[in-house]
């Protein structure tokens, strides 16, 4: 009896255009669940024998045949056939073709749809911590640009028009800000993901001793996920969430680069890029194109059709497992790849950028230190409301003279240094916390691959 | 000098399509807002006073002035005029009619662009507290079916095909379990919320004596949000998180309709609507239709466009504040008030469900046993794959026979009193959690109005 | 026997908040349709008659019911209670209450399926008409401003960066024929519009002898509807592709606004608004902002989540009708209101436009010419890369001089007068062809609701 | 003087991630546009031909070239390298490099802004004909299972439960109608991109003497797009008309499956698929499941992804050319290929259906008859509100009998053969002109690249 080449395979055959239709382009987006299979794989495996349906010896081949996969995986070197269909398939086939028995009883316990849901986790808990190091790449990139060009004066804009006197300072921690509150996100996102689905089978439980919360704590996760039916109800769900983190950290991006397109526009005339990150037209031999930033503030907005189309495939669907479910895997693995390259451009873009304080000097213009003025007509003891409409009549006059500054010695337009440490010391906290899951999840997959059966 | 009816108002006219267009749906939907303004302008006030820039007896003043309109917008008798067309500019006016110079000296180092977002934090964190009720009365709901009902036996399918034995517990524990993780998410969303921006003005800071911390804290917020122009950046952004809350929600109960829908469709009839839940046709006299369980459905598709209309508005725009963020309001409004009755709506179908197990029980078919009795041939030595194939076979000639349910003391068709308990004990923790935040937010909001001023 | 208030109704209770949920705001989004039901039953009624189905003086009665409700609807006198649900419940119950047995016998042969259906349908072709009135007033104003600003110089950009020359003119036209083209679309539309529902019942056919061709002729369709579950299959799908074409003409809208919202940058300084297309700061006392602009950008971006709220409700049903159908009314009522406001500001923001020719030209820099240079090496006889290449470097080296205009008769950055008049003639023919349904219409309501009974 | 490899290239170095981030997927997805930029490109040889800018020998050199790419493109060699990043770069220099100044000169009066448009526009109206194709022979084969098994009975539904009775033919047909409409529609679609952009450069048109009716005329083009700025303008959403075209066909087969699903639950029983359209489980030997139409249903869903993914990148952007639309590419190539695909299998799964006319009798089940018995009262004088009411009273008590059906010799529940005449009489037409279209472009193509220089 030989191992079928896909899980379900009883001999009939299959329309080849229907197959096409059926395996689209799992072979090439499951490439990377292939080594978190491998690892959930191993799990199951010590689960099976720790409730002894399989031996000592089955366990050692089954997880020296997985190290290697993985390792093969790690190398660019395992290959899904469209025969096989998936990364699961291919692996199993892997394991029979190899260890004969053993691959044929690594299964038991397991559904494809249990699987599925476990490698998917651990990939995405994987991803969800390399997302984190672009983001704190890029928040230090903008904290190294603050120390050493945020004292450079900016026009403050409300509507596009003038409005108060900032900093460049200013400008660039609120995107740091807004960065930093999307690595705690991410932490947050790392709770919600922290729930192991092995031992739910197909959607109902299995019928067999497995010891879940041994396969949990073997995949370093804090708990199991309670409810079978529940694992497959949510798949797709934990994808949309880290697609809609992807989609968010590119908001983010966005905003940024709207501000550079605008400030290089030679109206404005604030910044410009280097060389190296613009490039030319087949037309106009003057031309030099931000088009990196450009492509940073389409690929976010591309980045919001990923949870679209997941939102689209799982919604309006009965209870349990169905067929659809499948095509939640490649919108979430574009979204990850997308987002990590964007965020890795938009640091060199920050560290690239060409401040001209000359040119933004000429923008500081005086009708920016009207609400100033205002205040100080406050600080005299008149209403608010009086003291603008002064200032507006002021303007209108041509009389408006802006307040010396030395009457107030507050400077909301810099960054101060305490906001600057306090921006740091949260950013440490959050590597920290992120240094704590990576911390377990390595150890996790050491033991799980690793250990010497005992 | 007259209160101005616009707060920008310096005296020149609107065109009335205009004024139409700018003030849109804002009278009726900022409503909503009125009580949280309130708190905030109060907090607002008492740091003014403190800095010196307001006297005891016009913070005192103020402060009976905003008790008494939110005492009036409780009882929904604070009215906005379309020439006010915001909340925020109809309190200021109330005050100032009502105190003169005191009202107008409320506005000093604010901007409608803090205040905005200062009454919408408040509003939301609210709001999710009130969607947690709601979620948690569902959970209950569930939790009492699964007492009651949960051993009747359910098939469980996969590809709406039998697949394996389940019941009626299983299937709703699966919801439950979808339902308290997002009240768990919910929760990190207030802590996401737990950021005070008032005292950033228009974007830029404010430079007044201002103690950001001090207003902070008498509002229940554990930090300042740091950056002035993250505040107006991430305008939007916390709408967004409330609504995709709401939607996420909705995404629960569409699951749960479509199930409710096919199981009361006479070819399963495993359950029927009480006559209180369904409603006639127009022509058709024998129809009772299950319309309420439809527009479950369709209510938490149409939730998922309420995020959208968000991302939409807030979407490409450069960094600070533009006018298109006014419209952000009203969606996260709408999504709020909508998901709120489609819960409450939701827990009646839940408890009015009647089920009929003598319809369920034909549904019970013998291959149901099939993974089952591989299982068995598994703990009997067979690997499972071939296992699988050998019932396969028998499955094909006929021979099938279901295994004795005595080889297994294992049920996990159905839920454990363990798993029961854990469900339980999480929901309480949960709410233990945001009992927590709802102390501390109406702690808040009685001393900020009512506490002497000192 | 009375009147029933439900048209479903045979007397069951039915639960308050479960009332109150599945009627939602369809009283208030309902009244909308009610002229338009009021032509629809006539047309039915009359279709009765001539079955033999309905005496004459049956049909004199409800005929005249039905022009007392148009008129009444029309003067903004006609409710639609809580209880009555809907606009078809309304009418009907306002027929019995004033005519007793007529009122009883309009249902017959209809459904609320297909009475929805028609009243939906005409409402949308009506609405088109509409929206093409303000369309066409858009297009006349900015060919007003091309004829009276046209040939002010404009500098061209691409990626924001200065490109080519061109014009005043060559800006507005583009807009102006993007809005031709969906002038030209929503004509393509009301084609597909054009096919009568009545007469399919609630989906499945109609067992008494209506003449369906007779009905729509009456209501002035050129073809019936002739599937009867398409009539419930395709709900909602109209109403999508009316919703489109609002989002449609909102994004072009929302680009013109972006380019006046740049425009009128300081930094650049090519227009401004007229002071009263623009609002205050309630902080800052020196400000006039394009909020108008603003919000016709934010409008148009929220334009689009209506298709999305549409395709959401109706997406993923089966065949055949389902309660979720009901909440396809209100976004696509809410997205044509919400349209024609937005096109009627535009019109007055462009015919507001304040030019600024010189703040223009210091911004029509040498290197705008650069691409002429090459091709007056080209039309030398140089191939295109080389001229392009030494252009390039007669940039780099400072050396490049703009060739002097008259080396070309061709003026691409202008509009020529042939190109206005083509735009002209186009504009003239499609508001002939929208003149035409318009008549065809108008006659059909006039007949209908009208025209003695013979 | 070599030929550069990027069209805009004047020797700066540019950063490998950025420019692996700018390059993106597009000397993959591009390549669906190689043949149609060898068709546009010889159209613009010649036109530069006409205009003197081009020796004859130039041009018979460059269309000699420009077959063999279109050749090797045909027969998938043609290749782009990461270096040229798109199509039209590749085109150009493997002409250069082929025939050195004639290749060179072929940039002259062009824009990769205009030519992108033009190789895109011919790309789409082609696939648009060829999707035609597909749903037409979805739609013959549903006429096919009309003629075959339309009179088969079944019962019709709404709100899933059983209203009135029907026909396979009927349940078939409406689907059929719907695509009826989409393919129509399609046509309206092939007019509004019939325009040709050729000839307006970079969006601000071309100071050379090009004859752009000429160009128009060659490329089987009615009209030329008048402004140049408008075809940038309108970059993206011609995509974005056809990958709405591709999501509409979607939908309606999303519908069908759905029905299919329903249809094949055990629970119906109604049809069941041949083995061949079924794949097995990987854990319940007894399983054959309908995945193939559940992923009809999930493409169905991803193909809505497809243009809100156009949306966004388009949306919110100022007038003119900006690097963002490199981006709508993808999507469009994406869902063409998508739908084509999803189209062949459904119309596989028409013709594999069996249907169980034994299990779908047991499902017509008297109530079903319940409006026809009102109907019955109504023919004998009764209004239909009191025989609405008789009936449902009569269904109460027990006494309901469905009228003998030789009451009437309406069968709405069927599909008349005239209805069925009418259906084929409008394929035909459709497909008639269709074929003019095809015709028309094949023409052009044969002309532009085959027609002896004159």
């Amino acid at each position: 009896m030989t191992a079928p080449i896909r899980l379900w395979d009883k001999g009939a055959p299959l329309d080849a255009l229907v197959h096409s239709f059926t395996v689209g382009r799992d072979p090439i987006s499951d490439l990377a669940l292939v080594p978190h299979d491998c690892v959930a794989s191993a799990a199951h495996a010590r689960t099976l024998h720790r409730a002894g349906l399989l031996s000592t010896s089955d366990l050692d081949a089954l997880l020296s045949g997985l190290r290697e996969i993985h390792t093969a995986a790690g190398a660019g070197k395992f290959i899904i056939s469209r025969e096989q269909e998936d990364a699961h398939t291919a692996i199993e086939a892997a394991l029979t073709a190899r260890f004969g028995d053993a691959g044929r009883r690594i299964h038991a316990g397991r559904s494809r749809n249990d699987q599925v849901a476990a490698a998917m986790r651990l990939y995405l808990r994987t991803e969800v911590l390399r997302l984190d190091e672009h983001v704190s790449a890029l928040i230090e990139a903008i904290l190294t640009r603050i120390v050493a060009d945020g004292a450079i004066p900016l026009p403050g804009y409300t509507h596009m028009q003038p409005a108060m006197p900032s900093s460049v300072g200013q400008w660039l921690a609120a995107h740091a800000d807004a960065l930093l509150d999307e690595f705690a996100a991410s932490l947050d996102l790392l709770r919600r993901l922290d729930l192991c689905p092995l031992g739910t089978g197909a959607g109902f439980g299995v019928a067999l001793p497995l010891d879940r919360a041994y396969t949990a704590k073997l995949l370093g996760f804090s708990r199991v996920q309670r409810s079978a039916p529940d694992v497959q109800n949510r798949r797709g769900r934990f994808e949309l969430l880290v697609a809609r983190l992807a989609s968010d950290c590119g908001a983010i991006v966005e905003k940024l680069a709207w501000d550079i397109l605008l400030y290089s526009a030679p109206e404005y005339g604030f910044l410009s890029l280097p060389e190296s990150l613009t490039t030319g037209s087949s037309i106009m031999p003057q031309k030099r194109n931000p088009d990196v930033v450009e492509l940073m503030r389409a690929q976010a907005a591309r980045l919001r059709a990923r949870p679209a189309e997941l939102e689209w495939i799982i919604a309006k669907l009965p209870s349990s497992y169905h067929r659809d479910l499948q095509l939640t895997k490649e919108p979430v693995i574009c979204a990850i790849r997308e987002v990590e390259i964007l965020l890795a451009v938009t640091r060199d873009v920050v560290l690239g950028l060409k401040l001209h304080p000359d040119r933004i000097s000429t923008a500081m213009r005086p009708e920016l230190y009207a609400t100033d003025a205002a205040y100080e007509l406050v600080r005299q003891g008149r209403p608010f409301r009086d003291a603008y409409l002064a200032v507006a009549q002021s303007l209108r006059d041509g009389t408006f003279c802006p307040p010396a500054q030395s009457t107030s010695t507050l400077r909301p337009d810099l960054v101060a240094p305490e906001q600057l440490a306090a921006m740091r010391e949260e950013l440490l906290s959050l590597r920290r916390e992120a240094g704590k899951w990576a911390v377990r999840f390595a150890q996790a997959e050491q033991t799980v691959l690793h250990n010497p059966v005992s």
